[in-house]
């Protein structure tokens, strides 16, 4: 059985906030963490307290930026915060960029996003180093930490919660070589288990709870001693993309 | 709180089995359904009752077939049988063909495939109408129901599970215009609530486990009096995909 428990009370988060300490409280109202316990943290509190987060009135939109701003009836500082974070600008339209991060993740406006920022001239970007930011509340907390976020998909109406940091749990559950239930041999079968723990997590709140931390409870088959390869180990080689 | 229990003890399927019964037994076994219920169910045990499985023996592989067969060393029938699944291949590679299904899926062999099938020359098809067979399991079973398959993702390594089907569960959790917990209109949020509930339900199990049903529970808010839009809902159209 695997429950999935928003913490209660976690406040508002501000540069320089101790937010492993703000976790631990909260998940201390809830009860406490368990053994085997999986903490996902919606990653804008993590952004928030490592400071990046962007004052738009700070930015000076170049060339580009104001040029797709005047095309898409946009905000040209916002624009440029985007091309900033982006590694790669894979499509733009009505003033939506699809873009790579640095990490090597494929979303939305580079992930930068206003919602929840904190202020209408606020935008929150993406960690530096998603799984880094996991390792570092993994050692403070003592339990495994899933870094999340919503992402917009291929094909497919809506976003779901992926993970784009992780320390202590196996990211991906690897079948292949193992058998099914009729003792066949396994060839393409590779769980998202971080990625599926992030979207359960996100199950057990509202985009309006301020409750950016849930604590994942049932994966203790999936969690591990070291920090482990990270979220890195979902993001698939470009040259291995058959889909993209 | 979301909480997903597998239910025990749902025996191997075949054609023409009454499969909302068996998925009663179990359910009774677990203590039983409650109101709010989700049950999310593996379309495996679905496309078996319904007589969506192929014996390779009985294919005639055509010409593309045999040619893709040997250019990858795969099997040709069972090239065929993706091929005849397929409205439209979007990709070829090492055998594994991309395809676009008559719903509008776009995943790995047009949904075919040979794990969990029951027999070396058995493949499974998707169900013809997975929205359909969500009705057909909630009008047996009074719960609200999610038909599920794992598909990779762009970008992404390893398999999610997603909602190929639904029924009596809001498919999408349409924030647009709603506001965040700072008050803030949000433009661009939509959560696609029945794929994170196939994702949290396939980690109450293992791809060896035979448990293809499982109960998630806390997911009263999304549960609604009619069958409603279901997966269909979720098939991004072509000309609005911004990413694919």
């Amino acid at each position: 059985m695997i429950s999935a428990i928003a913490l209660p009370g976690v406040p508002d988060v501000r540069a320089g906030d101790d937010l492993a300490a703000l976790l631990a409280e909260a998940a201390g109202r809830a009860g406490g963490f368990r053994p085997g316990d999986v903490l996902c943290v919606a990653h804008k509190v993590i952004s928030k307290a490592e400071g990046r987060v962007m004052q738009l009135a700070d930015v000076t939109p170049g060339d580009r930026a104001r040029a797709l701003a005047a095309q898409w009836d946009k905000d040209a500082r916002k624009l440029q915060v985007v091309l900033d974070e982006a590694a790669e600008v894979l499509r733009a339209d009505e003033g939506r960029l699809i873009c790579r991060t640095r990490h090597g993740f494929v979303c939305a406006n580079a992930g930068v996003d206003a919602s929840n920022a904190g202020g209408e001239d606020l935008v929150v970007l993406l960690p530096l180093d998603p799984d880094a930011s996991a390792r570092a509340l993994r050692a403070a907390l003592g339990v495994a930490v899933v870094v999340t976020d919503s992402f917009g998909r291929p094909w497919r109406v809506g976003q779901a919660e992926i993970a784009i940091g992780c320390a202590g749990l196996t990211p991906i559950d690897d079948w292949r070589g193992r058998t099914d239930a009729h003792g066949r041999e396994l060839h393409a079968t590779l769980v998202a288990v971080a990625d599926q723990a992030a979207s359960a997590a996100d199950l057990a709140r509202g985009k309006d709870s301020a409750e950016p931390a849930v604590i994942v409870r049932g994966l203790e088959r999936f969690v591990v001693d070291e920090d482990g390869p990270g979220a890195a180990a979902l993001v698939r080689p470009r040259e291995q993309d058959l889909f993209g």
